[in-house]
């Protein structure tokens, strides 16, 4: 048993002073540097460079960012900032067009412009560091729950980089594998290298040797083999966009965990919080899938990999349909076996009369013990 | 439609003089040297290190080691080179532990010691010399075989690199694909990266640069993904050994794309001259399959990819119940629907009483016109 409060010690993001900080995520492992930004143009082109990234990570940024962006607009122009603050909020809404958490936050920083009197910065910037402490809070919440449902002497099989560095403090995903690793149920975390960007490698294997949860690495395609060989209980990922149907956008190479998963009758679980959960997305196939440079695939800092002249196709998100999933695990609650009705179940505001009607059975339920208990996290609508 | 005599420009290995040039495959596609070995234990050595890699040129290389083992074994021992030679032979047997090629390679030339009067060097050569001939022979009928139930506009995928930087030259998946290309069948090839080595990106790539056919390179991880777009006909592999029950050790990862082109009703092709079939190895589950070192997955060039104290686990190779695959392709002929009782016809002698027995439906079936065919390939006794 590990005290839960001496893991997780690093910090994606963080105001100081009158600028943004962001720890360059491209440089993990090699150097931890830090780069300051002062204008919303910085931010917005901080996340495309993926100076950080991770869904989570991705909206609290650009909630700051338009703080930044109303500074700069309030100085221009007056008791006109919400006009002039416009394209500004335009071009962070096109930073990266996948993890719906960038939407969501800025839907949420727009809300507040019509209440705000004289300079807009501090209302902002409150509300800014409110989605970052919410963000967090969300996330030690999903902690404890998706370690709820895992058995003693786990053997997880994590993907892609959902720790503090991709959200707010303490991770989805990973936030997960902390409390269960703190509770003593975990016996071994396998992590995939996640190619090409490696968050795996650089990110999560970092984050995991501050906190001294030991990890081994392994080519994404070898986690197939890994659970031929029975030895994975849980697969547990994020999430950038989960679609109304239950179908969930994340890193490239989820979809395929997820198929050697129920293969192996291996469990798959994903975390996300509940702003990550998009009604307003269907299914799957309207989510729109980044593709990111070939020289993501074709070099390595600079170095080619790969011979001259060939092509790379380079989708930076896959989907995994909810059939392949087992559990979604939200600030909310449980949703097993998630489809439509248990996912808009989740969202429901409580005490809402839709949600006593009976369940539809075992096929598709929601945990409402858990869905019902007090929120930490933050409200999608 | 291309001259297919314009195709496959590159060869892994030749005799040169007195001694066995190899192609440094650590090297490519950055910088093409050749390496200039005169002893066994150099030989041994390189295929450890991976100068040389693929199961059919492991067996070629080691051929040739042989040649050069029983010169060293003459020139110290004289008429007693038989027993001088046995330590030599069996360091290269050990040189890589899951190619059943590099055995039957020894095997073959062990053969012929007994026949040899005075100094074994011209006769052993020779023998190497053929199977490199063979080897290659073999492939272009694969090639043809494997070509002919390809249908037009067919998108391909295929993983790691089997072309002739992996054999006695034209390749055995990649000779598909080439004779395909060159019939104008193909209208897109897919190459995945191949991690942790990087064959695709780096051999693959280059050899398909060489005979000017397009290809786009993916992360491993990708595949699946692209599949579930509907973007893939066939996946074409090779084999490293295919045990009697039709299971196939391949690179790592061939299982993910296996699991993933059964979800997606995608085709799955192995090609592997008879010599990758080992009728002493009843199903996967006996095949030894080898792990590297960790640095393979952890370093690249030496600069570190993953956080200091992460480990790595890395498997070379893993298993594909023949229930996965549609077809594989030997120079003796199609086996569809592979399991025990067409893998052992396809073996069986031309004339052998047995095959003449009713076949036992469609569920498993040997394409015995093709497989009736004349030989141009090695037998596997």
């Amino acid at each position: 048993m590990r005290d839960i409060n001496s893991l997780d010690s690093v910090r994606a993001m963080h105001w100081l002073d009158d600028g943004l900080e962001l720890l360059d995520q491209r440089k993990l492992p090699g150097e931890v540097c830090y780069l300051r930004l002062s204008t919303a143009g910085e931010v917005a082109r901080a996340i495309t460079d993926m100076v950080v990234r991770g869904a989570p990570a991705i909206g609290i940024t650009a909630a700051y960012g338009v703080a930044l962006a109303a500074r700069e607009a309030y100085a221009q122009a007056a008791v006109h900032w919400r006009e002039a603050v416009q394209p500004a909020l335009e071009q962070l809404a096109q930073a990266r067009p996948t993890a719906v958490n960038l939407r969501w936050a800025l839907s949420r920083m727009r809300a507040l412009f019509a209440d705000i009197d004289g300079d807009p910065t501090p209302a902002l910037l409150a509300e800014a560091a409110a989605i970052q402490r919410e963000d967090l809070a969300a996330n030690r919440r999903m902690g404890e729950l998706g370690a709820s449902i895992i058995g003693p002497g786990a053997r997880v099989l994590t993907h892609c980089n959902t720790g503090s560095l991709a959200t707010g403090g303490f991770g989805t995903a990973l936030g997960v594998i902390r409390t269960a690793y703190a509770k003593g149920r975990i016996a071994k975390v396998y992590a995939t290298e996640t190619r090409p960007w490696l968050q795996g490698a650089r990110l999560t294997a970092w984050e995991l040797a501050q906190d001294g949860i030991p990890v081994s690495l392994l080519a994404d395609s070898a986690a197939a083999y890994l659970m031929q060989r029975a030895a994975i209980d849980w697969v547990i990922v994020g999430a950038d966009r989960i679609a109304a149907n239950g179908a969930v956008a994340n890193k490239i190479g989820t979809y395929a965990l997820a198929l050697a998963a129920q293969a192996h009758d291996v469990r798959f679980m994903v975390v996300g919080p509940s702003s990550t959960v998009d009604m307003g997305t269907p299914s799957g196939d309207e989510i729109q899938i980044e593709q990111r440079p070939p020289s993501e695939v074709l070099t390595f800092n600079g170095i080619p990999l790969a011979a001259q002249g060939a092509d790379a196709w380079n989708p930076v998100f896959d989907i995994t349909p909810s059939q392949l999933v087992d559990v979604i695990v939200t600030e909310r609650g449980l949703v097993h076996q998630p489809g439509a009705e248990g996912v808009a179940r989740l969202l429901r505001p409580p005490g809402s009369p839709s949600k006593k009607r009976p369940r539809s059975g075992a096929a598709q339920s929601c945990d409402e013990e858990e869905a019902d208990a007090p929120l930490d996290g933050t409200q999608s609508s």
